[in-house]
């Protein structure tokens, strides 16, 4: 009954209200639960398997340079947590706080941790000793929590999974190249495997981390043209070494202090991937993250043969190593193809009796609806060219996006005009200064997304003070 | 400077105190770190990895087996917890609670999981509604929480690591399945992966999980002849259902409630592994859970060529499937050989000058300390087929241990007098009633540990009415 109403519940159109449609695509798409704590999200299994899909790409990643996995506590003591100036009067308003165990009240508040730099700088203080200890490759992946006021699915948690990397160096140089290196992963694993392009660049100080010198950011463009940073990486200096009493004997037998980063990327990709790829029909997903590539559904399956020679296809695909499923179930052909649809698998494999006389099945691709006979002879080449080719099309296409919603202005107003319009990224120079920055969010209502690693170099103006400068800058409306 | 040391700081004999011994292994081999949180641990990057290996061991089961992950949320709010009366009447007393969320005080406070089953139900109340939703086959790895007095790294910390199974099944039968099912794949597991013997049975009232109809248990001998319960399944009726108002539309258009279950392991699995293999050396890892199942270590390795012997063998059995590191650092061969038997790497393969004129290689095994003399030609074979001996070898000790130290018993004296001595299980007959388990306890200081399937269906007295009765049962001192 409820699943045969599912087909009949079409979903909000993207250009009618964009906000209602991505919460009826994050539902109906079954990615997304609600609990009875608001902002708190179940991950249902669906949505679960993406970020299972996510995390291995980004595992085997860290992994093959040298990081490993290890599970810090979820609970800071408070007096912990206020160690590092800047970081605790970022974190404080967002803190979720225990203060009861079992029926006694606790001496010490703990925080459930929002962030987990103070934990590595504790532990570390404790374990690095020589430079032979150097670097230390951490990560974890675990869920955080901060208690923000407004919520969205995906987009803004109060518990939200992610991982969080932390390393010490020996020198700020090699702590810079790090925070470099994750951001090239995080940048590869999302134009590679979500189809997700990305302007890579630096966060202005009043955008940057709690406590960071410096914060790295990916910027993607969603279908709105609003940016979604989608991984941030975080240089600190020394600061938190400092702060933790964190030093270690060099080569030379002398004590000295090291350097610090962190970086992280959260399921609010997923929230992005919704956004970039997915149409009025739900989920579109790039075929490299799909839980299922694949779905093969019967046609007229109460014929002789039909399940078998579904079957069959489908156990070539899985022995080619394609993730593809059948659906067999007695819901109609039309159910299936709706259903399939909301959920974004890329590609359908079709296959009925008139198929199999001809020994051919059809292909239909989410991307485009397009519909291709092929021989059953030629069954998995042409499976994995067509999923290789839709991975392609979803990158062109958002990547058509950002580049034709990327504009140059001078004046804040000619942002506003663009910002209310169309939408967009707004490219500009900028002087430099935090007032101008305000300025540009109060009179054109965008904020500073980042200083691209792209510097043209040429000489313009501030389009607020008009001051000449050379920086190019990022500006835009932010999830 | 530090590591230097470690090959000086022997660790406690197992013997002279187990318990103190136990906590040498678990911080001189670097499987957990101390928080300034009592009863909280960090797991560090190699106890993390041995976590990761046993992760996808069951991971792999569980999908095999129809199950998917889901992410649930790490709070409750109080008056969920509530919905089921044994339940909460077990778990309040170790909640740890967060009523506090930024500045402001919440209306309801919060309990940081100990167990997700409220969490699970509530989330099923919504979403089935026919026959076609069942079963819910669903699994979540996370931490949870339970506020304890006394703690033990990996035995009992405050937080801790696990998996939680939870299923809905439209019949009582399916859901026992189900719960026999996941007792197996633990089982499977124990044994096969950890090279732990196991005891299957189920428990008592008196020691089944809060709410529970049914509980199944595996019970494992640690070296010291203690227990330890390692992998719970838990059957719960339609108790958890009706409490939650979860009811399907079965095929006859009749509203049912359905069944449950649940069923978890968690990572005091890992202070299992050390109690049953190690020795006093420290750990001992069977090969397929290590994190490194061969290291290579160069001998004299400032002579010419000697490294890249060891680097070429090191990397053809890398080629070969083994997970294998190489250590040429600049620390003393002494060193690297106190400290690899110290993290229970199974196989030690050294190769210097001497070695390299013969074209052979030294194997030498860290469960008996065997050392054998290879030609290099029949390298990947020889260690392979060595890396199997030593599971089967670390499996049969283990075993020969449990065998060699299960006894029968008749009354709790005797039982008394073993448990004070060599220590061991003790069977007995028991007569199913609360007042006898209970004067076990209080007269031989043993918990019931299991009625063990394997049922021998003959007639005896309970040991402590001397009622007539047929029930086999295990008594122990548990951890």
């Amino acid at each position: 009954m409820a699943k045969e109403q599912k087909q009949v519940d079409a979903i909000t159109d993207m250009e009618r209200d964009f906000a209602q449609w991505y919460t009826d695509v994050c539902t109906k798409a079954e990615l997304i639960g609600y609990t009875s704590v608001k902002g708190i999200f179940i991950l249902r299994p669906y949505g679960y398997a993406i970020w299972e899909n996510i995390q291995q790409a980004l595992d085997q990643r860290f992994k093959a340079t040298g990081h490993c996995n290890v599970s810090m506590p979820m609970l800071i003591p408070e007096s912990l947590l206020q160690k590092e100036k800047d970081h605790i009067e970022g974190f404080a308003p967002e803190c979720a706080w225990v203060t009861m165990g079992g029926s006694e009240k606790l001496e010490e508040r703990l925080c459930v941790r929002p962030t987990s730099e103070t934990l590595f700088c504790e532990h570390w203080s404790k374990i690095v000793h020589s430079w032979r200890d150097l670097p230390m490759l951490y990560n974890q992946w675990c869920s955080v929590m901060r208690w923000e006021k407004t919520t969205r699915p995906f987009l803004r948690h109060r518990e939200f999974l992610w991982q969080e990397g932390h390393t010490l160096h020996a020198t700020p140089e090699e702590a810079i190249e790090e925070t470099e290196r994750m951001l090239d992963i995080y940048a590869d694993v999302c134009e590679n495997l979500l189809a997700m392009p990305v302007v890579k660049g630096v966060k202005t100080d009043k955008e940057k981390f709690a406590g960071a010198e410096r914060t790295y950011t990916l910027e993607c463009m969603m279908h709105d043209r609003k940016a979604l940073q989608n991984g941030t990486s975080h240089y600190f200096g020394d600061g938190f070494a400092k702060a933790f009493d964190i030093s270690f004997s060099d080569r030379d037998n002398q004590r000295r202090t090291p350097y610090e980063t962190s970086w992280g990327i959260t399921t609010r990709t997923i929230g992005g991937l919704i956004m970039t790829h997915g149409d009025n029909h739900g989920l579109v997903l790039p075929p490299r993250v799909a839980p299922t590539q694949v779905v093969v559904i019967p046609v007229a399956q109460h014929k002789p043969g039909v399940i078998d020679a579904a079957s069959a296809l489908c156990g070539r695909l899985q022995d080619a190593g394609i993730r593809v499923k059948m659906d067999a179930s007695d819901n109609s052909p039309g159910w299936k193809f709706a259903e399939y649809e909301m959920k974004g698998v890329p590609l359908r494999v079709e296959i009925g009796p008139k198929d199999m006389d001809k020994a051919q099945c059809v292909l239909v691709r989410r991307d485009n609806g397009e519909k291709t006979f092929i021989p059953l002879s030629g069954l998995e080449e042409a499976v994995k060219n067509c999923l290789e080719e839709i991975q392609a099309n979803l990158f062109a296409k958002a990547k058509r996006n950002l580049d034709e919603h990327t504009f140059d202005i001078s004046t804040p107003e000619e942002a506003k005009a663009i910002v209310e319009g169309e939408g967009g990224f707004l490219r500009s120079k900028w002087c430099g200064s935090r007032e101008c920055e305000e300025a540009m969010k109060e009179r054109a209502g965008v904020s500073s997304r980042c200083l691209p690693f792209a510097q043209s170099g040429t000489e313009g103006t501030c389009p607020v003070c008009g001051k000449k400068c050379t920086t190019d800058i990022y500006w835009g409306v932010a999830y």
